[in-house]
């Protein structure tokens, strides 16, 4: 039995997958409540915890003392922070911890972190004995809405982002909302692009609150916890009509492919660009692109740029540090992406605020044409 | 269209995994077919093909060449052989020449050669883009009735053999049964152990057939392709009933469980020992054990191990040269191994020839008295 009373503030959604379904829980203290809420949830009393060097110090101990009290017996591993850790390099000492502690078949790996720890700590489960279970902890905001739903795992290649990885659910995600309040100013923002990401994929409603209320979203409290629960039902929803991205899911990538080859550019160094950060410059980018193929007013591309310069975030290319390369460089980053099928271009296009949709026609030289003017060198 | 007439020698199996099923090919020439073959198959014209360097030299050329005659691009990656080539060391330039050939959904990655390769190149394809297009061209014995068919792949730990991997289905199996003619004596006997292991599973009768016509399986023709096309067809078959290893299959491992304890105890090093002599002699020892039991007459045991030994095979681990652990460790690789829930083991074990069956309440004092018995200090 579940011992753990859910507080008044507390959201549960529900990822739909059949058997492989799982709960997402929202709320204040649940990295206290986590050894309750996987005991009532596991039948094995073992896992391996990977976490990295700023959230292993912060919250280790207190996940650990909450595992031991229901007897969990747990192991852990403190990897570097930072994109670069999502690598080979880093993926094979989590594969051999998670073995060194004899995880087996009803015990679970759990990664505690942002995205960078959920991505790599979920494909090593992936792969140790061909899957084993797994828990996020989603410690950024990134992490809460949006990378540690829907089971993508995975690292990156010098060919480019996340190019290596497996499908692989997770059986329980615990977002504990009060971490949130030691991110950075910084990292919070870029997690806030991914939830007003829902809003402009086809929740207009959704994006003309967080124009009012995204104060309250980054101070804490109910609003906060609002907007969580909202991008993660809505991503619950896409995940669960399209698990491996043949269809639907894509809409998820609204401002992705721009954002990528950015990240692309700038090295992965997150000095310059922290992944949020290029969604941002990526969704405007997106906007104003199908303003140019005159598919929505240049209104909504006008607003979207507004609300996320508003909050705080880099809305234009020139806004990061540093050179970029060439918009021809930025093009074959672009055709390096996941997103293109026989040479063809697809792109997440949209005809307004909240009205996404995939476009998988796109003729390259607009898209460089368009770059080129928006970054000429 | 199938530009292909299939010769009368030739042999189809089809494994029935709903819209993720396929054909295996089995017979002469299938090397010199594989453009044909691949061309009538896959909508993309690109492939990456692994291999490695005993099985490079003979068979890429020709594999080029009929890739060529269908315009299909190729780019190849040539391993070292042997067992120890299955680990993050060469799957990650594996990984990297897929990346770097541009290999997109439509377009395939090919292993050619062994069960080596067929499971490094098939765990890479597995986790490339979160899934590539997979085909097997097993080169071996052990690779055409065992390793390529059912999506079991992956590559070894410092804590154990098989233990970092995925599920990942090819999409076509071509075994050129031709191609077994360059294999050595040894190899060939070690993938033969494989072959009688079917028998022993559930199929008495064909394990009666292998004690009469062995000879003509080693000496090629029409009775090798018989024996490659039952084997194939009974991998099928457990694999279509239980493709992630729930329950029936596990009877593949019949003698599984104590070779991977031999494999893991010599190191895996090939001059020792190669899977197929694990499982031969593995498998003598399954029996030997059920008869300790009480579970089998003494007498299947022994005609297990007359056979055996008449083509060749070991069937003893006194036979393996150098010096082996204790007992003890034994069982230590026998408790890490895949086939402990909960600190119980399960053992395939068996009540006579081709009536194997699934015991998960083996007391682990008696596998440890009879490893003593077996192999005293
Ligand atoms: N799997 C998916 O579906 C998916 C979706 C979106 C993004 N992603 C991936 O997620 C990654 C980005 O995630 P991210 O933004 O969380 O990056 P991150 O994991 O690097 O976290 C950002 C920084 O915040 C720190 N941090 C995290 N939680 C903290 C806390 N509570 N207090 C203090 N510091 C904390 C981290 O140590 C890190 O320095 C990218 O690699 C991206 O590709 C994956
Ligand atoms: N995935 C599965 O379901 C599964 C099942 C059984 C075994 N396996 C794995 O398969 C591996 C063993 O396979 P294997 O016995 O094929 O080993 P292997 O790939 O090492 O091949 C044996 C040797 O024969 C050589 N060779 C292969 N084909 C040849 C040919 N036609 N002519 C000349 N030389 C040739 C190879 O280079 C190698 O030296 C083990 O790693 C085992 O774990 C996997
Ligand atoms: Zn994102
Ligand atoms: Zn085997």
């Amino acid at each position: 039995m579940n011992n753990h009373v859910m507080p008044a503030a507390e959201r549960k959604v529900r990822v739909d997958l059949g058997d492989r379904s799982y709960d997402i829980l929202i709320g204040p203290g649940l990295i206290a409540a986590a050894g309750n809420e996987i005991a009532s949830r596991l039948k094995g009393r073992k896992v391996a915890v990977i976490t990295d060097e700023n959230v292993g110090p912060r919250y280790l101990e207190p996940l650990m003392a909450s595992l031991k009290q229901r007897d969990i017996e747990a192991v852990s591993l403190v990897l570097p922070a930072g994109e670069k850790t999502k690598s080979f390099e880093h993926l094979i000492p989590a594969c051999e911890a998670i073995l060194g502690a004899r995880i087996e078949r009803n015990d679970a790996v759990i990664a505690l972190g942002g995205g960078v720890i959920g991505d790599l700590t979920g494909f090593a489960a992936g792969i140790v004995r061909r899957g084993s279970r797994f828990i996020q902890i989603p410690t950024s905001l990134l992490a809460q809405v949006d990378s540690s739903v829907g089971g993508k795992t995975g690292i990156n290649s010098p060919h480019g982002k996340n190019l290596i990885g497996v499908f692989h659910q997770p059986d329980l995600v615990l977002a504990d909302t009060d971490v949130l309040d030691t991110l950075s100013e910084r990292e919070f923002r870029a997690g806030y692009a991914e939830v007003a990401k829902y809003g402009l994929i086809d929740k207009p409603d959704f994006f003309a609150w967080l124009e009012k209320n995204w104060q309250a979203v980054f101070s804490g409290g109910a609003a906060r916890i609002e907007a969580i629960a909202v991008s993660c039902q809505a991503k619950a929803d896409v995940v669960a009509a399209d698990e491996r991205e043949n269809g639907l899911r894509a809409l998820l990538n609204l401002g992705h492919t721009f954002g990528h080859a950015l990240e692309a550019a700038t090295e992965y160094d997150s000095a310059r660009l922290v992944h949020g950060e290029g969604v941002a410059i990526g969704m405007v980018l997106a906007h104003q692109f199908s303003t140019r193929m005159n598919l929505a007013s240049a209104d909504d591309a006008t607003r979207v740029e507004a609300h996320l310069r508003a909050v705080g975030l880099p809305t234009r290319m020139d806004e990061i540090p540093g050179s970029l390369p060439p918009a021809e460089k930025l093009m074959d980053a672009i055709a390096q992406d996941k997103k293109v099928k026989g040479g063809k271009l697809t792109f997440i296009l949209t005809r307004g605020i909240g009205q996404s949709f995939v476009a998988d026609d796109v003729p390259a030289s607009e898209v460089l044409n368009f770059l080129r003017e928006k970054h000429p060198q």
